[in-house]
């Protein structure tokens, strides 16, 4: 049963593509790859509402259970693989979510360790004290030092270098613990870090709190370590975390909702009451509708529920990958962000981020689609304005510039032609563009140069200002511009130096 | 075969439920009810992708499939519902997209009414002239004229009763002529009006286009008459049409995409090339990667193109009768608008015409859900101002009005307290809400005015002016605010008129 696998904590996570901070990578585990973004289901070994091969036909190839609850059961588990009837990769959480229900648990971490590699996970949890959202600062502290100490200890009991460990984040809404937790996690051996606690905040509404903890984490762990986000299971605010850098999640509440008599769509929740027709084609709500499901017994109706649940969450998870894989994952979180005030402000959060998500912009690969570019927020916009600031400062000789009014140039034809005729001339020839500044022509067919889809109008000085102040770091001597428009914005700062482009064409 | 049915124009159309200008209705045939919103799928009977079983399994009640083609190929044909293997509704339309390409077709206006009678369907188009998105003005009036005129002989060529005919609305984007198309056609005898000429606009992108088109018809048409809109078949705009009032639409588009390589979503279109992981779990995407479906031949790759382009359209019909019922549709509008630049603009086409979309508000039932208001454009806000407006000026003594500020209380109960506190002195007593202004207080509970989840800063002179010159107009004698920020607001105009509360209370 034991492979001979070692994992090493930086050399399972293999990051394939960037979208704003979110990425597409794969874990490797002893049962195989996992590709990533990633949500476990929560299998309830005792009252499991979806079976494990409905799971696996929704293409879910990872599992979550909870090893606690099967020890205190002492239920007889050889491998959780042929116990659960997954071959695929299981996952094991401890008894921290007990802790925080009961406030102890009767396992120690010694038994929660050797339980977990007795039954052959491929990731394990080790026992932690999870901080909840009710502590003060003192027993925030505590949970922290705890789950801490925990960490410490667990390396020492293990006995198996082919299972992956999570090494779980407290603190709560306590940043600052939740950066101490995290940065001491990262420097012990932990392939995976796991951020505790969200739920209740989750349960309020209270993203922004739950975004600004997973900021923290992402700050202050080496980005090559996956991260998980434990028991946030709703489709409508997954592609805001997932933007943020959260790789896994895991959670119950598919069944949970259902239990409620509640029913997901990506957007939003429905009672089962409310809902007059499904807004959606799944098994379930192809064969039942409405009113007859409400009319079915208690556990057949959740049955149900759940299974539909379910579905919306896989197909949440994959629209989020293709929306990554496509370049266009800020557009899906645009629009979800304007169906709902709740998530309205978590899209205000990620603006107010808006730098630490072009960060990996260089990293992306080319997008696949132009960019809707409703206003300066978008953090795309950041990047490319980087990109053209160092290309600019590397390259290019600036005494003498032309710059070409680029808002009046409909197409890619008409742009060359204008170049062509001053081409010879100079060496500088910049493209103005009213949300971007100015652009060296020689970029002007990257993407996404010539793809904005500018919507609202903008604000033509503010582009006109920057690239003023860009104009005078660089010390240019000579401006030619070829309107009107750019001579008068251009001239009230730089004086004789810039004259009409078609005048000097005409004097020479 | 003939029905002893009798269909009177004003008698087959049943409205249910509106939001905006949407609505939720039931429409009358001889094979049985359909509900709308509804979209026919197009039946290619020489090369049908998705069979009429697999269709109906997705909740299709009701096809089209096109007479003139039948007609012209000499298909022997009994009861066209035994021929498609259907016995739901079925529709069919005449030669007039025919005419529009090839520019005439082999068969009159007898031939086309008359087999569609012998083939028993349930709704016929007349022969109509399609004006296409081509036509100068002359050649736009003469399609109307000549639909007209076909209009016209058509009724008299009629033999049966039980049939819905369609009455087919052109002028294309000369509204003048869509104008008087609709009001000739309305005082005929067609059950259902029908608007041509879209598909080469929404092909472009131009959706501005054929929301006007939409909302001329619906300016001239009577509000009970069905409106169908023919050849608008992607899930992504479909919505924003309906929000108008459209009621039936007919769509080729699932086959037509797949046939292109192209794949529905509800937000976009993707090309089968830029997938990398179906964003769906429907049958097609659950059992192939998106290489394997790359990979198959053109026929069957297409066939299942179109599997999975007709599960979107069936869900997205679903999601937009729940929304109306839901009441929040506009959400869902506001969702997408910001996923696409053409569908943001089409969004601004909508709020453009906020007034039109709010008249129906009065007939809306109860919403389910608290109104999620970003800013002043919400339709649904006008009607709640006329409402309180109209309440106002027919209960009202308006001598002496107490107002309480509104942006200070956080529950009802807090609301009522400050209500009871004054109620026996004044018999007016208004809420001050910075988004409506004056609310009546024994309307408060109504929805939704406690449920206005404001997210965006609000004008709050804005609301304060508007309050303003309501009470002027009233001629209010004395007014009682309950703090200094009111006092302050309503002071410049009143003057002496204005006290506060509190002091006002301990004086007596």
């Amino acid at each position: 049963m034991f492979s001979t696998m070692r994992f090493d904590v930086d050399g399972i996570f293999e990051i394939k593509r960037y979208c704003l901070a979110a990425r597409i990578g794969k874990i490797r585990t002893k049962s195989g790859f996992l590709e990533t973004p990633y949500l476990f289901p929560v299998i309830d070994t005792r009252r499991q509402f979806v079976s494990t091969q409905e799971l696996n036909e929704l293409g879910f190839k990872g599992l979550i259970t909870n090893s606690y609850l099967l020890f205190k059961r002492k239920e007889i588990v050889d491998d959780i693989h042929v116990y659960l009837n997954h071959d695929g990769v299981v996952m094991t959480d401890s008894g921290g979510y007990q802790i925080l229900e009961f406030g102890q648990v009767n396992a120690s971490q010694e038994e929660i360790i050797g339980f977990q590699e007795k039954i052959n996970v491929d990731i394990a949890v080790i026992l932690d004290v999870p901080t909840g959202s009710n502590a003060n600062y003192a027993k925030a502290f505590e949970s922290v030092q705890s789950t801490l100490n925990n960490a410490q200890t667990s390396i020492k009991l293990r006995t198996r270098e082919d299972i992956l460990w999570v090494g779980p984040i407290q603190g709560g809404e306590y940043l600052d613990l939740v950066k101490v937790c995290t940065q001491r996690l990262s420097s012990l051996p932990f392939h995976i870090l796991a951020l505790g606690s969200p739920t209740e905040f989750l349960e309020r509404y209270n993203y922004e709190k739950v975004l600004q903890m997973i900021y923290t984490v992402k700050l202050n762990a080496p980005p090559s370590r996956p991260i998980h986000l434990f028991g946030a299971g709703h489709p409508a605010i997954l592609p805001f975390f997932v933007a943020l850098g959260v790789d896994l999640f895991d959670s119950a509440s598919y069944a949970l909702y259902a239990r409620d008599d509640r029913y997901l769509t990506s957007l939003r929740t429905y009672r089962l009451d409310d809902i007059y027709e499904f807004p959606c084609k799944c098994d379930v709500c192809r064969k039942f509708s409405p009113k007859e499901l409400r009319s079915l017994n208690k556990d057949n109706r959740r049955r149900l529920l759940a299974k539909h649940n379910i579905f919306v969450l896989a197909q949440e998870m994959a629209i989020i990958k293709q929306a990554i894989y496509h370049g266009t994952l800020w557009d899906l979180i645009q629009s979800k962000a304007h169906y709902h005030p709740a998530l309205f402000r978590a899209f205000k959060f990620l603006i107010n981020h808006k730098r630490y998500l072009s960060k990996y912009a260089y990293l992306n690969g080319m997008g696949r689609s132009g960019l809707f570019v409703l206003d300066h927020e978008r953090p795309e916009l950041l990047s490319i304005k980087k990109r053209i600031k160092e290309h600019m400062l590397q390259n290019h000789s600036i005494k003498k510039i032309a710059i070409i009014n680029g808002q009046k140039i409909s197409s890619i034809h008409e742009l060359y032609k204008k170049i062509n005729q001053i081409v010879n001339e100079f060496k500088t020839i910049l493209i103005f563009n009213p949300l971007i500044g100015l652009i060296p022509f020689e970029l002007s067919e990257i993407y996404p140069l010539y793809q904005l889809d500018v919507e609202n109008s903008v604000s033509l000085k503010r582009a006109a200002l920057n690239s003023i102040n860009f104009l005078k770091r660089i010390n240019v001597e000579e401006i030619y511009v070829d309107d009107e428009l750019l001579l008068n914005l251009f001239r009230k700062t730089f004086h004789a130096k810039v004259q009409l482009l078609t005048k000097h064409n005409n004097s020479n």
